[in-house]
């Protein structure tokens, strides 16, 4: 067979982030030539759970088409996988399918990676995590392979989580990743700053960031419920989401909905291109609202088959 | 792992067909029941070709929910692969995923053998089929896993082809196989008629027909070209299908729609549950239109996994 069946334990060995990033970037250089394919979610619903389909294509430099299929089943039972599907977009050949739950979260962290490239000052030193999950992994790794970052502190309400991220991030990216017992402190110095919370009420206060920080938001921003409070859009001189057609399809309304500040978000791919200015000084705040660009995951996917 | 990940080569190598009917047998009783969830299917389109998802699940007897994806390029490459995969309807677990080219066939085929187990004579021995491709072959080890089959006679227009289908199956399924020269010639002494073939126009003439046949039709059947003449559907006692809501969504109108026989067709799950009567009588010629009702392809992938 000439296609790949990969599991969780092969993306961690084979994936380098900075090539991820890359590719999707070259994503977002799709999207905004409209050669990117990527329809509206499809659901198949029972009773008891659902399957989710996120399908799309990159048809012009990556040359893909595929889906994402996950469970919206909510229990603790183990063996919950998703499933990645990669297929020629030329020849609708098979290429294969990653099975297992950190290609999700890896391409969030390389979307993060993308926005930090774009968007964060280039001489960015000092990075802030808040949040200890899966996806707070993944923007650090994305974020420490695009700048030269020399100091990472992390918070979170929970003493053992920030102090065991700590650890095994430092070890992992060998560098220094410091915990520390107040948000404010964590992210008062910070050149960038990444939410990665479930936190559905704001976990830092718009007052405590430095000029010229860029923040990545990447958990709850909905109107019912945000981890940043709405001054720091504000505060923000840009404010860029993957896929502002996803961003308005929520089905709870995104949280700067009838703000002041709902019209002066742009697509980061409009600045990726040029399209856009982005950041206009060093001392400009600004802001990326992540949403999971539909048809990336496929492109990711394809990225570390190749790496195989 | 505990999920299964299987190919053709494994599909080929599992397979009994008689549980697998038997499975089939029972997604009609969920169907008749309500508890088969399957929604119209989904395509992923882009200039060069689509992906095409039919998903579905059957919650009740089966507990598997699920889909199969297959690409629409029309070319030659190697490497066309469709995959199905299966998750627990309970508990939304993923239980495997089943890649290859096989499954769709055997599917129909199974579905064709529940037809002759609900529609034809039980004391039928001599059978016909017309088509030597892959969906001949699965329909023929249907039926014979269903009836007591004496006698098989295949016809083709190609010489070639209903030679090699005659001596391939002889030796797989350890009987005799004739190749006829003649479709009148194959199909008049037969209890049971197989059309499988790629013809759009008809390959039988109505007159043909002995009295107590049953007929299935698994080739094109729409009103721009079908592989059988209306008069067949004149002379059926009992027209079914496995799905009159995919049969009325053809793009192309069915080729008894505008016919006086059109509100003749029930769904086979309505026999086979007693809800609506099948054969009357022993010289009733009976008709199965096979659409490939969606679900039923999850619903055989889980069968076979658990033959593993």
């Amino acid at each position: 067979m000439a296609y790949q069946v990969l599991t969780d334990s092969d993306v961690l060995r084979l994936t380098r982030m900075k090539p991820v990033i890359e590719a999707i970037e070259r994503v977002f250089r799709e999207q905004a030539n409209a050669t990117l394919v990527s329809p509206p979610r499809f659901q198949l619903e029972t009773e008891n759970g659902n399957l989710v389909f996120t399908a799309g294509a990159a048809t012009e430099t990556e040359k893909v088409i595929g889906f994402r299929v996950y469970d919206t089943y909510s229990n603790d039972h183990s063996g919950h996988e998703q499933l990645v599907s990669v297929f020629d977009s030329v020849t609708g050949v098979f290429k294969g399918v990653i099975i297992g739950n950190l290609l999700g979260a890896l391409r969030t962290g390389a979307i993060g990676g993308a926005a930090i490239n774009a968007m964060s000052r280039s001489d960015a030193e000092q990075l802030a995590i808040i949040g200890t999950g899966i996806q707070a992994r993944t923007q650090l790794e994305a974020a420490i392979a695009i700048r030269d970052i020399k100091r990472v502190m992390v918070y979170s309400r929970n003493d053992n989580n920030r102090k065991k991220f700590a650890e095994e991030m430092s070890e992992k990216l060998d560098m220094d990743v410091i915990s520390m017992d107040s948000p404010q402190k964590c992210v008062e110095k910070a050149d960038i700053i990444i939410c990665a919370t479930n936190s559905r009420s704001p976990v830092i206060d718009a007052d405590w960031l430095k000029p010229g920080v860029h923040i990545n938001t990447v958990g709850p921003k909905s109107m019912n419920g945000h981890e940043l409070p709405i001054e720091v859009a504000g505060k923000s001189s840009v404010i860029t989401t993957d896929s502002l057609e996803q961003l308005r399809a929520y089905s709870t309304p995104h949280f700067l909905t009838n703000t002041p500040y709902e019209q002066n978000i742009v697509q980061l791919s409009d600045i990726i291109t040029g399209k856009t200015l982005g950041r206009t000084s060093i001392s400009d705040v600004t802001l990326f609202c992540s949403v999971g660009l539909s048809g990336t995951e496929v492109v990711v996917a394809h990225e570390i088959m190749k790496m195989a």
